[in-house]
């Protein structure tokens, strides 16, 4: 039996409007009120689905079903935080589609083998504090300390932040979230439904470029010392690079800033920033080392100073073979032929990877709009992730 | 008889302690106190030199020794403003240099054919104000009407904004101006002087590339329209262009700024700005022409759109054909062969070429600096140009 698409609408429908914003979108940041509300939301349909709910010491919310056999557990579930101005569907999809399968499993099928569970994640998105994946953190046991602004708004809603190690599990076997793509790849695949296959690692880069401010009218071409003209000639190459080296690769300048900034002083100082992605380690240390080499060469030719800096780096998680392989078979017994893709973005499965076995689905975001109003998913697609979701977790939980 | 170094060094120095700044260099803006106290001291000079001064309505300071022939007056000098942390020598010097050479005249020749004036023009470097060429624009009668915050800055110096017309001038024949080059041609060219031919023609461009912001993990490399990296093809073909045309064509990007600045988001839009010059205006013009048509080709091979608009214009000034053949002879009788080259930087003497001739001289900048405290020329540059105004002045007025 499908999942009840008009019950999924509904359901997401309502944790949207918790925290609607004037400006269009949602907003839930983590322990604020809106989060507060869609917590006990979450953990009010969980109850009624006749999961047994508990909230660890950060908030994550769990609702769990005992198996017969006991052993680890089988989770699924996403974040309920959001970005501000936050869509209907990032991470309020995985809690719903979870919550809604095993709710039907439930109903079809009674009580499972194995024990499943659907979780609440607190926090994923960087929402509110600088921090992310906080929930996931909790759970794996990586949470060494917990900032004051964390621990305060902790206190706010009754959480302990001395508790928080004993959020951390060891009893999960499996984990599998139903996500957006946030891209546009499966759109323009036309495929409905993907299966990932690694989250890609990532790498921000700031590089700072100085040469020396001169008169725009005075200073012949050749004189100069141009630090955004180098820069322009930087990122052009970085752009290059991470095309011609196809699929995952991704580089992106997001970030720039020019000094002394006038329009008529040649400038003397660039900073910009490059976030660069691959789904392989090695692969993505290459691009790395290619963007480095190829942006020192142009800053020697235009005698300008080239200084990088690593922000931060995160290595590419790769899916775990079962659950990628539960999740293809899944979706060919409800008569879908999933693709497997890369994603681009972080998830708190490339966290909890660490802990237990991790698989995600994906469905196609319309015109690969995510973190804003816009983000949508056809209703029909809506149905087919939920419908994989709890046909997987029939094969493996029952 | 050669100008006296040593004084003209001193008085220099005077000009230069006047507005002195704790973080180096000297402020004098328009109207200020060390303004003020700076036309004061050259008043002083001026009267010490035999002259008689005046103050016209907008603050120019004039010294004037009336010709046995009367007829239009030869004029020398140059402003007194300096920008934030300027340096010793910028207007300054045409000042100095230009009353020590008509008082080494008037002492070895006593009174002249032609009525001499030495001019310390009030303004010309927008020092203070959202102005610039104010005292030389009152000369011409270019001033239509006073922006509030002038007049009440001019009537705390007891000058009268309603008689701002007064200033002008139909009475000048010829206008010459000793300044530094600002730029690092003749020290490139190891010249120690130079007449300019042309003060170049400018035109300030604001370029709005718009694209779509995307997520930088979840955007394949070819589903991007980024606006970044479409503007940094741009800013490369700009600053080809303005290569492939050469000598004195120039053009600047000074001024960028990215939307949304994330580090994880490919810029929706990007504004930038070109300053692009050249001392002819077919030329000024088929550059500016390229530039826009090269990077409209740019935004539409990448499905960018793009905003031009012309922030503004100045059309390139020539000198006056008489006094660069002055100037020439002038050098040459100082036994020196000047070059002759294109002024990157505006001048008075643009303003003033609609009601007189105009020439000036240019000796070297020292590493090209400009308008910060490092600003300098080797002392017998500083010499070799005042001696040559002198002889230049002592040609056209005895």
């Amino acid at each position: 039996m499908p999942i009840e698409l008009a019950l999924l609408e509904r359901r997401l429908d309502e944790l949207y409007a918790i925290g609607a914003q004037p400006g269009g979108g949602a907003y839930r940041g983590l322990y604020d009120d809106a989060w507060a509300t869609a917590v006990k939301r979450v953990e009010r349909w969980l109850n009624g689905a006749g999961l047994n709910t508990r909230r660890d010491a950060v908030g994550n919310l769990w609702g769990r079903v005992e198996g017969t056999n006991k052993g680890k557990s089988i989770v699924t579930g996403s974040h309920i935080d959001t970005v501000r101005h936050g869509g209907r569907l990032d991470g309020a999809l995985g809690i719903v589609a979870g919550l809604t399968a095993v709710e039907a499993l439930l109903n079809d099928n009674g009580q499972p083998r194995r024990t499943l569970e659907v979780v609440a994640i607190c926090e994923e998105e960087g929402s509110r504090f600088a921090t992310n994946f906080w929930g996931s953190r909790a759970i794996t046991g990586g949470i060494d300390r917990v900032p004051d602004d964390i621990a305060q708004a902790m206190r706010e809603r009754r959480l302990d932040p001395v508790r928080v190690s004993s959020a951390a599990r060891d009893d999960i076997d499996t984990f599998v979230e139903l996500h957006i793509e946030q891209g546009a790849v499966l759109e323009a695949a036309r495929k409905p439904l993907a299966v990932v296959s690694a989250i890609v690692g990532t790498a921000h880069l700031e590089l700072t470029v100085t040469g020396r401010a001169d008169h725009a009218g005075t200073t012949p071409m050749e004189l100069r010392r141009d630090a955004l003209a180098g820069a322009a000639a930087m990122i052009q190459a970085i752009e290059s690079i991470a095309r011609s080296l196809g699929e995952p690769a991704v580089a992106t300048v997001g970030k720039i800033r020019a000094e002394p900034d006038q329009v008529n002083v040649v400038p003397a100082r660039v900073v910009f920033t490059v976030d660069l992605r691959h789904s392989d380690l090695g692969a993505r240390r290459a691009l790395e080392e290619r963007i480095r080499s190829l942006c020192r060469t142009i800053a020697s030719e235009r005698s300008l100073k080239l200084e990088i800096r690593l922000l931060q780096e995160h290595p590419p998680v790769p899916m775990h073979a079962d659950v990628r392989a539960l999740l293809l078979r899944a979706a060919q017994e409800c008569g879908v032929n999933a693709t497997e893709m890369v994603s681009g973005a972080g998830h708190d499965a490339q966290i909890l990877a660490a802990r237990c076995k991790v698989g995600m689905l994906f469905v196609p975001s319309i015109g690969g709009r995510s973190h804003c109003p816009e983000e949508a998913t056809q209703p029909d697609q809506l149905e087919l992730g939920a419908t994989v979701l709890r046909q997987a977790l029939q094969i493996i939980a029952y």
